[in-house]
């Protein structure tokens, strides 16, 4: 039986009204993980989750952790051997600073030109509100679909908290599926279809240098004691060569190569003109001999995620500070180890902190790189409904950044995995002004129920 | 006739109670000239000032200027020829930060192992504080001292602002005297006299990079976009060379050699062990063949005061900011031109700032550098009072730091010019748990009110 299409998007266009205001609801919440001030919050989103789900007629579940809980929902077997999903997604949020360069308060959405300005309205509230309104209309239109689908919606994704990891350990017989679908990806283009054949991995550190026991007078001072601020800079500096090459040693070790069937199938094309223009970007920093997009999804980096030091008020201090900080990360690629990117790149720090400062360094959070398989019935049938609702045929991408859970997530859940969401890269995530597209929740909504039906018809295809 | 120096112990010694009550009254007042929010505090302490002025019998006047008011005093000529000094202090404090670093609250002084602990403690409120005592000693103890006693209090030192500069162009007649105390400096230690021949210039910078439209997720565009974090460490780290010589082209034209009189007489000695000691100091920052004290005195530096972009909060943002900056300073030794300084660092941003990213400098403030002289009547008179109180020889040394005004001051007044005070380079001046030393208080009084009999008796043998 074909999926109606037609009858999905009426019942979108009757309902938009109440979808938008129930997302509203979700996107108020100030669900910051990675600030402790902001965990009654989340606590919070993830009740009002639970009572949402329930409300659809979903069997809901908050799994504790030493962390934030996860929101775990199931539609139920119904006695019968069906097939099951697993869909993951996260209710948490980044941090909002520097929140004056938003233009309106993060946590009281609006909607603008089409697009729905909130912190987490992209990244991931937008996309899990896809799937929760999906379920919904599937609860009204296709009331028996043949399909037990379980939602795993975790409170810590943007912190890269443990307590996640416990409740896969600990719940896995509840989480096994024969698909897992990870939406917290991007479209290639607002009416480009893509699905993500992996992501970059991660290793995060904090660094805090110290040469003095106080902040100094830098003209009674300046001279004589060296300033932490330098020690950060020139160490900072010497991270990379001229050609953009990362110097720190055995940082490149182990780098698997591309397979052939990604060399063929990857999409990677790069537009640097419209990149320019919709980032503002004026200078690239990509290594010498490799393209800007191999740099972005094929080659490690190290970044400065945080720096500061010394007087940063209004005004001026002379001031030589006792300490200055960096928060410094890391995107790895498959072949790379975030536990040994550690080791490296602590020696290289002591190596090159001179002698009688002090260096300290924190490990933050890591991930290995991901990639999903070419061979995948779940890849396939996503791509059929993406290619369904867009009428374009779907693109092969991998992305920059970093889901960590995927690989313990794929583990617990045992089944074919695929990446894939609706968000565009133009969605301002993790920045300020932070926005999704309607257009593209329409089309994640269609997409989504598109894809569900399709996991059902596959299981009645089943001897 | 000799100075009474047994009657001055004996009055401060009974009075000591009520100096501090004085003194602790002056510290309360949050005097911080470089942020706005604090100018209302700013004044009223110019009104305490005068008002404590007039209590001890001085003619006081407001001097208004575009930005906060010099308090001016004096103690009139009453018709008589007689002999005049001016003495220069500041009421206005640094900023308190870091706050949490400080043992106790910044302005509620409080005396604990002999040291008087408060923002403003030494500098200047706690030296300026000596030469209110002392006047008011005098006006008890001497009281037809033939020495017409002036008092320049500016507001405007920490903050390198304009306002006073307006003052001293606009009341000059005001301000002629015979002698010029700058009241401002350092002794060598605890029990050590000295006067400072001369001090480093200044220039302040503040620099923004800029190389994006807004924030970006440091997944999705890292390997791509150039952090301006990045930028901004690789432009600071290229400013001095491995001898830590300073490679902006010209940074080092035009520099006096220092003249025979100054090399023989200025006590250029350095103990690196009690330094270590003194500051937790690690590492040295020197100039390859130039000795600590040098470096310190004799040598121009660039450092950077304040340093900060991207994610600086608790937990971990894996951003690319839109942004960095930077607060950047020079030392600077006679013969240099902060004008040019100011040329020659812009050209070099602009050169080492990659094709595309946007850099801003924004000028802050600037002097040169400033030399007494060793001919002087003043420095005479204040190495004998030193000598008196403290018994043992007074050294001649020069301040890493600057005092800006003292040119523009030394040309208003005319005279004499000395550059001397009571705190130690230990006080913990612009930094947390600044201090001062009750002892240095008491020898400051002494020397102080020994100082002004000096003058006085040197006005009486002139013929």
């Amino acid at each position: 039986m074909p999926f109606p299409l037609a009858q999905y998007i009426a019942w979108f266009e009757e309902n938009e009204e109440k979808i938008q205001q129930d997302f509203f609801h979700f996107l108020r919440f100030s669900s910051i993980s990675t600030d402790p001030l902001h965990h009654k919050e989340c606590l919070k989103t993830a009740d009002w989750l639970s009572s949402y789900l329930r409300d659809i007629g979903m069997k809901t579940e908050l799994l504790k952790s030493p962390g934030l809980p996860v929101v775990f929902a199931d539609s139920g077997t119904k006695g019968a051997s069906i097939p099951s999903v697993l869909l993951y997604h996260h209710y948490d949020v980044q941090p909002v600073d520097p929140v004056d360069l938003w233009t309106s308060d993060p946590f009281s959405p609006r909607l603008d030109g089409g697009c729905i300005f909130a912190r987490g309205a992209s990244d991931n509230k937008g996309q899990c509100f896809i799937t929760l309104t999906a379920l919904k209309a599937m609860g009204q239109l296709t009331r028996d679909l043949p399909l037990q689908i379980k939602l795993f919606i975790e409170g810590e994704e943007e912190s890269g908290g443990a307590g996640t990891y416990v409740v896969l350990k600990e719940k896995k017989d509840l989480l096994k599926a024969d698909f897992l679908c990870v939406v917290d990806f991007d479209l290639a283009a607002p009416d480009q279809p893509s699905i993500a054949m992996g992501y970059r991995g991660l290793a995060a550190f904090e660094i805090e240098c110290i040469n003095a026991q106080t902040d100094m007078h830098s003209g009674v001072h300046g001279g004589i004691a060296l300033n932490p601020i330098h020690i950060l800079t020139d160490i900072i500096a010497k991270l990379r060569d001229e050609t953009g090459k990362i110097t720190i040693p055995h940082f490149y070790d182990g780098i698997d190569p591309l397979s052939a069937e990604e060399k063929e199938k990857l999409d990677l094309s790069f537009d640097e003109k419209k990149y320019r223009e919709e980032f503002g970007v004026g200078a690239f920093c990509q290594e010498k001999g490799v393209s800007l997009r191999e740099a972005n999804w094929l080659r490690p980096t190290i970044e400065v995620n945080g720096l500061w030091g010394g007087y940063t008020g209004a005004g001026f201090k002379t001031v030589i500070p006792a300490k200055a900080y960096a928060k410094i990360s890391c995107r790895l690629v498959p072949g790379q180890d975030p536990d040994k990117i550690e080791k490296h790149f602590t020696e290289f720090l002591v190596q090159n902190t001179p002698k009688g400062a002090e260096i300290r360094i924190k490990w933050h959070h890591g991930a290995k790189a991901y990639r999903a398989s070419f061979d995948s019935l779940l890849v396939a049938a996503v791509s059929k409904s993406m290619e369904d609702v867009f009428q374009k045929p779907c693109h092969y991408t991998l992305c920059g950044g970093s889901v960590p859970i995927v690989k313990d997530l794929a583990e617990a859940v045992g089944g074919d995995v695929a990446l894939f969401g609706f968000a565009l890269d133009t969605d301002n995530i993790h920045a300020p002004n932070e926005h999704f597209r309607w257009e593209c929740f329409k089309k994640g909504f269609l997409t989504i129920a598109r894809l569900l039906w399709e996991l059902a018809e596959q299981g009645k295809k089943k001897p």
